[in-house]
């Protein structure tokens, strides 16, 4: 990808190369499964216990609060579907909102299949759910609420600290889907009042087809795959030992460097979103305006469609997104952009720009030059688009 | 590991240089994910799809009928808890061996408390099934037999095509974990009329965390994971491109060079047998004599704990199994030997020497050397061997 300006890092990020070379050796001579009894076992169970305190600290939990999985979707899988089935003598009910990822909106279905009640908590223009709202939606049979640390798309950041205190204080769990979050915004799951939480490797720089449940102590789940009965029963499977490896010397870099990234980030965001709505007529900002991740630049050009939009920037060797990376193959609106307010056709004029490590100032120039032209020509062929 | 000497091979397996080298772009350069319609996204489909053809490939099967996990544990999952779920309305009852991986036998457990009914087909003093004991399992509920193709402790191959032909004659589908095989036997799912079938990817010499369900067509199952719909919503979560390219590339180069490392194996395997036998008294090998895996050689010493063993090798850099990875850090003795007609301290006293691509004829030299001397002061040790 070296030729092409790649603005999607919410869809899919590079590993970190410090993070490969970590993991380099784990995979063709310290190969040894951690249950093994050998000398290469020792050295296995040893990395795999080293990772576990990286991580744990990356978000402030004890290592043994961290469960390694095989990434998000297994993460979440585990924390709701896992909690909801052990915890079902206590209540039948689980809270989400309408801006959760797909995968929990999927999961919340399978639920109801299996008999569970959900109800979904709407959000404001800007995509925040509202405390007032979401005491609206508990019952005396609610045990678990699930609300994402930020948003996927249009990057909004909850105030996830009041959140976990509301479903505290109610004796309720509060599970957090921190996967768009991580590494951008600093998270504590003491402070923020989180009991179970699902994090990505990837969305930290790290490998994919790793990931971890953040489980605090007192909660417990069921496990959704069984077997040898590794990760306490609750990941079985031999453990991914480089992937691990990975994931923790992401932890372990982001910790560092984050504070410095999420600056530089902030200053080509706030470029992008200050210059794209005064170059070009008729854009406007998806999210809320300030809390949002400092990666996440999301507009709506009226008249103009994502999908076609986006072939442009491809014949340009520009990577962006118009969205959720699931449902980008599907003609299907956005369900988060619906969520807010949008109109379905105003949903299809969405551009999701998002910033990483990677990026460089050249990149947010070019996309800058790229899309007033872009957006213009669209335009002329819009049979909709009026203008001003 | 350099100066040590590994014969733990069914236990783990080094990810082969070659597959590393065509994974290493996929990690940082080529990161996309493939829902995304950028040309970024569309080579990590690509890659995706040649993947699926390699693998499809090596064990003769369609490319839409590889689905791929996250490892063995996964397609294990989805063959029998998704086939048994999605399958019940035709019958609840599931037959597997007596010698099946620990992992099965916890889903046999778990299917138990869901209600569904699992027989144990018995085997023979060399760990195999009979068709005689199985036809006695067989009901008019029976919708699904598990059998794996061969034994990850002793190395016994079962007659799988002839299995096979046994369930589908009588309209039953058949599931093959064929873990500890692959690579070592040739693997067709249409000769072998095998209907579904797990394998993982480091045991080709992939990389971890990566595993293919081969669900052959007219068979369905459910989703053990739910979320944004990947794999044909069997497998759920952004596509693991580096691992999955990997395991594709390892299926690749052992499809060209099995042949010849089966035939260096069995040289190896042979001597290691002939040896031991010869000069350690009152030693006997575990498993069939000629029906076995060519990288397995597997011994009983009258008189000497496998542990202790164990800990005398490691003590020497030498790195040795007694039985599977998974129950080696707990006390329980293995459930295939028991299962072969063993006493519990008759299956304590075991040694598993597994061989794989990287063993050196010095390996087998240094354990043969090391070997009759290590037991001969374990026994000396022990108060109740006497010898002959």
């Amino acid at each position: 990808m070296s030729n092409t300006v790649y603005l999607d890092y919410h869809t899919a990020k590079p590993v970190d190369p410090r993070v490969l070379d970590e993991m380099m050796p784990w995979f063709t001579e310290r190969f040894a499964n951690p249950s093994s009894l050998h000398r290469d076992g020792d050295l296995a169970t040893e990395a795999l216990e080293a990772s576990r305190e990286k991580v744990a600290q990356f978000v402030n939990a004890d290592n043994d609060e961290i469960i390694f999985t095989s990434g998000a979707t297994e993460s979440i899988n585990l924390a709701i579907i896992g909690y909801m089935m052990k915890n079902r003598k206590r209540g039948n009910h689980l809270i989400i909102s309408e801006v959760e990822h797909i995968s929990i909106h999927n999961i919340a279905k399978y639920l109801e299949r299996l008999g569970f009640n959900v109800s979904k908590v709407p959000v404001d223009q800007y995509g925040r759910v509202k405390l007032s709202k979401l005491e609206r939606r508990v019952t005396d049979k609610t045990i678990l609420i699930s609300i994402q640390y930020a948003n996927n798309e249009i990057g909004t950041v909850q105030n996830i600290q009041e959140i976990g205190e509301f479903a505290n204080e109610r004796g309720i769990a509060f599970h957090t889907d921190a996967v768009a979050a991580e590494g951008l915004v600093p998270i504590n799951v003491e402070r923020d009042n989180i009991n179970l939480m699902s994090i990505s490797s990837n969305d930290i720089y790290g490998p994919r087809g790793v990931g971890a449940l953040v489980m605090r102590k007192r909660y417990r789940v069921n496990p959704v795959m069984i077997g040898g009965g590794q990760e306490r029963g609750l990941r079985s499977g031999s453990e991914d030992i480089p992937g691990i490896v990975g994931m923790a010397k992401a932890a372990e870099i982001m910790q560092s460097e984050m504070d410095d990234e999420v600056r530089r980030f902030k200053a080509w965001r706030d470029r992008l979103i200050r210059e794209v709505l005064s170059i070009i007529p008729d854009a406007h900002l998806n999210g809320h305006p300030t809390d949002r991740l400092a990666s996440n630049a999301h507009f709506r050009f009226e008249g103009v469609e994502g999908e076609a939009l986006l072939l442009s920037f491809k014949d340009k060797g520009i990577s962006v997104s118009t969205g959720s990376a699931c449902s980008s193959k599907t003609l299907e609106p956005s369900h988060t952009l619906i969520s807010t307010g949008l109109l379905h056709e105003e949903a299809h004029d969405s551009l999701q720009l998002t910033i990483g490590r990677f990026t460089k100032n050249e990149d947010i120039d070019t996309v800058l030059k790229a899309l007033p032209e872009i957006v213009g020509k669209l335009r002329e062929m819009s049979p909709i688009y009026k203008g001003r």
